[in-house]
C-alpha cells in the first residue's frame, strides 16, 4: 500500500512521460494502516484522516491512472502482460507493461482454529476491518473483548479497546508480548497492561472460538474459557506472494519475493516492494521480512525510481520499531539476543536506567535501556528501551548508531544536545555506552538479573551485597542479600569474604560499580555487579 | 565544575589507592549551572536540587578530600606543587601533586561599559548569582528587566523572567539571537519572543547602564533608553586560564588551554578539562572552545581516568546545542554556514518542514529542518532545527549522523522508529535527507528564501510561480508570483515561458518539486524551486 503508491509517485517524478497505472484490488489506494487501531479507539476522530492520497489526487497531481477494485490475477513475464479483473464490472482484460512493480503487501494470518470464521472475529488490517470493529463496539457496547496476539497490532488494539472501558483479554502463545523484543524488556509492558486492567494470558493459545453464528467467547489451550462478543485476531501477517509465485519469480527462504538492492526481482522487468519482499538485515546480513511502514516506503521509492529509469538503492533495514502501551513506550532497533546468537555474534548485554531529562528539571522519568554489543569489537548490535518518556528519541539515536556501525565506545563520545528540559549532560545513550564500554575495558564485570535469579534458584554459594542505603534495603531487596551501603564500604569491608563469589547491586548499577572498584582493589577475586541494579531486578523478572 | 567533579570521581574509579583532593575556590563543589535560569524562574522549585554532589558525599563515597573556599593561586610545574589560599582562614599553604587536573572553567564576560558595576546588574553563572536575581525579583517585583545578550543564557533568562510577568527587553549587538545558528533559523525565535511580549533590540548594544548606586535603566548605542531596575548580563564567557598561563602551559589560538586527546596539557603531569580548554571540532578539524556541559563532562571523565593511570580519549565535539524559547525549541549540530565556509567546504543547504509525528494522529506540529552538506560527497556538515515538538530527537539523530560522517544519502536510508504517536513513516530526518539528496542527484535545483528575496529586491527578471491552491495563494503569497496549482500545471503549462528564468514554490517544497519535474521535462532551461517553500519564506525572513 505504502510501497505501491510511493513507487508510482516516485516513478512519475523520475519520468514525466511514462504511462503509469496502479491496479488496486481493494477500494482504497493509499491509507494509513498504522492509524487503524487509533481510529478504532477514536484518537483519530475523522475517518477521512486515514486516506493519505485519493485516486483523484493521483490522477491530477501525478498523472497516474489509478484503478481501484481492479485485481491483477496473473502476470505473464514473457509477454510482459498482466491479467486484470475489474471487480466493478466483472470483466477480465489484459494490460501490457515495460516495467512492473509488485506491491501486493501482506495479509493477516487467519489460524485454522475451530470457529475462526464466526462473526465478530475481526482482523485490524484494512479500513473496512476498522469500520467493522468500530461499528460493532458502538452498536453493541461490549463489556469484554479478546485480542489474540501480543505484537504491535495486538497491543495497539488492546490500548484502543481500553479507551471504551472494555475489559480486554490478551492471549499470546509465547511467554512474552512483542516477540521481536527480548523477553525481560517486555515484562514492564505486561505489568503495566495488568495495572490498566488487561487480563493477559501468556503461554496460552486459542483452542477454539465459541459460539454459533456470532462469537461469544474463546476457549484457550489451557482450558480457560473467556466470554466475549468481540475478538481481534492479530497473530501476524504473511506476504501475498501468490501472483509472483505463479509468474515464476524467485521466492526466498523467508517466504518473501527475492529482490536485489535495486528492488528488482529475479525477472529484470519486474520490481517488488513492501511487505511482500524479503530484504537484508543490515546487522545480521541475513534475509528477513520486516513488514513495517518505514522500510516499505523506502522500498517503494527505490522501486519506482528504478522502474522508471532512475538509480536508487535500498540497502536493507534492521528492525527498528516502536509501540505505545498505555503510559509506556517500548522500542527496539537492530538485533535482539536471539537474533544476535543466530547471526553468530559473541555478544554482551548491558542495562542502564536514566532519566529522560535532567533530574532537577521537573517531570523527569526514568527509562530502561538495554544494549547488545559484540564482545571483541564493541560494535553495537541492538538496543531496546522501555519507559514513559523520551524512548523514541534514544531508539532513533541507537538506530542511527547501528546504521553507522558505531561501537559502544563511540556512544560514549556522541555530542548530543543538552539543556535541562531535553536531556542530561550525559544522555541515556551516552550512559548506556559508558556502562557497556566499562565492561569491555575490564573495569567491571556484570551479572544480568536473569543470571542472578538462576544462581539464587540453584542455591549457588554467593555473597550478595546490597550497597544501597538501609532505607532502600528495607523497602525491598533481593533474597539473601546483606546490606552494606557504598558510603560505608571502605570501613566495613572486613565483613565480607574476598574469597567468596561476590555479587554487588544497588539501585541502578552506579553505586555497585563504585563498590566493585573498591572491592576489586582489595583482592576480591570472583566479583560481579548487577547490570541495571535492583531496578532491573524488579522490572524485568516475570511475575510468578 | 562538571569537569572537575567528574574528573575526581573517575580518577577514584580508576585508582582506589590514589590520594585525591579537590580545591574549589567558591563555596560549592558541584552544581547544576544549566539549571540556574530555571531556578530563577521557579521551574526548579527547590534550591537543593541545584547541588549535584555535596563535599560530604565526595568524602564518603569517593574518598575524595574536597576543600571548598580554597583557591589555587599558583602552580609550580617543576616541583609539582600548588599554592593554595584557604579563604576560611586566610592562610596560604603548599600542596604537592603527582598529577594535576585544571578545571577552572570560564567566567562570564563583564564588558567595560559605563555603569556595569551598578547594583542589580547581574550575571547568571553561579548559585549566588541566581540567589541574588531571585531575591531581587521577589523583593522588588520589577515591572521591567533588560537582558543583554541573546545566546543560551540570555534566552533562558528571558524565558524565566517572563514567568514573573516582567516586561523583558533583550539587547543583542548582532542582527540575530543565538549566534551559533544561521540567522534565518533564529528568525522564528525572535518572532515568537515578540509574540510573548519581549521587546527585542537587535543590531544594538548597551552604551551605558544608567543610575547611581543601583541601575535604573540602560542606554543603547542607538540612543534608545530603557527604564529597568534589573539587568542580566549574558554576553559570553571567557576561559579562566590565568593559573595555566602563569604556570607556562600552552594556550591556544582560541584562548583555551591546549590539550591532546588524552586531555593532557603541554606539561605531561598536568591535565585540563571543561570550559578552560580548547578542543577539536570533529567536522571542521579546527580548534574551538565549546563551553557546554556535555563536552565538559566527557573531558572531565577522560582527564580523571588518564591522570589516575587509565587510558581514555576525548576526540572532540561538534557544537551540538539546544535551547527552549517559549513554545519553541531550537537546536543545532555540526557546522553552521559561516563555519562551513571558514572550514573551506563547498556546501549546499536544504530546508524541509515536517510534522513531528503522523499528521493523522492528534497533536502533530511542524518543525523546520535545515541541513548543510558537502556538494561533492553529500557529507552532512551541520543541521539546525526549530519547532514546537520533537526537535531534540531529530537534532540528536543528526548529531549521531555527523559523528558517523554520514552523507545525506545515508539519511535517506536510516531505519528509524515509526508508529503514529512518534513519527511518520518518513521521519523528518529522512525527509531532510531525501530533499538534500534529490538536489545532489540533480533531480531538482533549489533557491533559498534569501536568494529569492535578493533577486526580487534587485528586480531580476523572474517567472515566479506559486503552485499552491488558489485559496492558499489568496491568503498570502510572494510578490510578483503567479498562481498555477500543481494539479493544473500540465494543462496550463502554455501560460509559462520556458525560456525565462523560473522559480516555483508551494507550501513547503514538495508540490513545487513535482512541478519542477513537469517543467523540466517540458524544456524549461533555467528552473529552480524554493527550498522549504512559502513556509520558509514567511518563517525565516527577518521582519522589516
Amino acid at each position: 500500500m505504502a510501497a505501491g503508491a510511493g513507487a508510482a509517485a516516485k516513478a512519475r517524478r523520475t519520468d514525466e512521460q511514462a504511462r503509469i497505472i496502479i491496479f488496486e484490488k481493494g477500494p482504497y489506494v493509499s491509507f494509513a494502516n498504522c492509524g487503524l487501531p487509533y481510529y478504532v479507539g477514536h484518537q483519530i476522530k475523522e475517518r477521512n484522516e486515514l486516506f493519505l492520497v485519493t485516486p483523484e489526487r493521483f490522477r491530477q497531481r501525478f498523472n497516474i491512472d489509478v484503478r481501484v477494485n481492479h485485481e491483477v490475477t496473473a502476470i505473464n513475464p514473457e509477454e510482459r502482460k498482466v491479467e486484470v479483473v475489474d471487480h466493478f464490472t466483472g470483466n477480465t482484460f489484459i494490460e501490457t507493461y515495460d516495467k512492473l512493480i509488485i506491491a501486493t503487501g501482506a495479509s493477516p494470518i487467519k489460524p485454522p482454529i475451530e470457529g475462526v470464521n464466526l462473526n465478530n472475529v475481526y482482523h485490524l488490517w484494512t479500513v473496512p476491518d476498522a469500520d467493522a470493529v468500530k461499528a460493532f463496539i458502538q452498536q453493541n457496547k461490549p463489556q469484554q473483548a479478546v485480542v489474540v496476539g501480543g505484537g504491535f497490532i495486538g497491543l495497539e488494539a488492546v490500548e484502543n479497546l481500553l479507551k471504551y472501558g472494555i475489559k480486554v483479554h490478551l492471549v499470546e502463545m509465547l511467554p512474552q508480548v512483542m516477540p521481536a523484543f527480548d523477553q525481560e524488556m517486555t515484562v514492564p509492558l505486561v505489568k503495566h497492561l495488568r495495572q490498566l486492567g488487561v487480563e493477559i494470558h501468556l503461554n496460552d493459545g486459542v483452542a477454539k472460538f465459541l459460539g454459533t453464528g456470532e462469537v461469544n467467547g474463546v476457549q484457550l489451550a489451557s482450558g480457560k474459557i473467556i466470554s466475549a462478543p468481540l475478538v481481534i485476531l492479530a497473530v501476524g501477517v504473511k506476504p501475498n506472494t501468490e501472483l509472483a509465485e505463479k509468474a515464476g519469480l524467485a521466492i526466498g527462504e523467508k517466504g518473501g519475493i527475492v529482490v536485489d538492492t535495486r528492488m528488482r526481482t529475479s525477472n529484470p522487468d519486474i520490481y517488488a516492494a513492501g511487505d511482500v519482499v524479503e530484504i537484508y538485515h543490515l546487522v545480521s546480513g541475513k534475509k528477513v521480512r520486516i513488514p513495517l511502514a518505514g522500510p516499505a516506503n523506502k522500498q517503494g521509492r527505490v522501486a519506482g525510481a528504478n522502474a522508471a529509469g532512475g538509480d536508487l538503492e535500498f540497502k536493507g533495514a534492521y528492525g527498528t520499531s516502536i509501540v505505545k502501551v498505555g503510559k509506556l513506550t517500548a522500542a527496539k532497533t537492530g538485533l535482539n539476543e536471539r537474533e544476535a546468537r543466530d547471526a553468530g555474534f559473541d555478544y554482551q548485554v548491558s542495562y542502564t536506567h536514566s532519566p529522560d531529562h535532567a533530574g532537577y528539571y521537573p517531570g523527569a522519568e526514568t527509562m530502561m535501556v538495554k544494549v547488545i554489543f559484540e564482545k571483541s569489537t564493541g560494535r553495537l548490535l541492538g538496543g531496546q528501551i522501555v519507559g514513559p518518556k523520551g524512548v523514541d528519541k534514544r531508539i532513533d539515536v541507537l538506530a542511527t548508531a547501528i546504521y553507522s556501525q558505531l561501537t559502544v565506545y563511540d556512544l560514549e563520545d556522541l555530542d548530543l544536545a543538552y539543556a535541562p528540559p531535553y536531556s542530561s549532560a550525559k544522555d541515556p545513550v551516552i550512559i548506556a555506552g559508558m556502562a557497556a564500554a566499562n565492561i569491555l575495558r575490564g573495569e567491571v564485570e556484570v551479572w544480568t538479573a536473569a543470571d542472578l535469579a538462576e544462581a539464587l534458584e540453584k542455591g549457588e554459594d554467593l555473597q550478595l551485597v546490597d550497597v544501597r542505603t538501609p532505607d532502600e534495603y528495607r523497602e525491598g531487596h533481593i533474597p539473601t542479600a546483606v546490606n552494606i551501603p557504598v558510603d560505608d564500604l571502605r570501613k566495613r569491608i572486613g565483613e565480607l569474604d574476598p574469597h567468596r563469589k561476590t555479587v554487588l547491586y544497588c539501585g541502578i548499577g552506579y553505586r555497585s560499580y563504585l563498590a566493585y572498584r573498591v572491592l576489586k582493589d582489595k583482592g576480591f577475586s570472583d566479583l560481579g555487579h548487577l547490570s541495571g541494579g535492583y531496578r532491573s531486578w524488579s522490572l524485568t523478572l516475570p511475575e510468578k
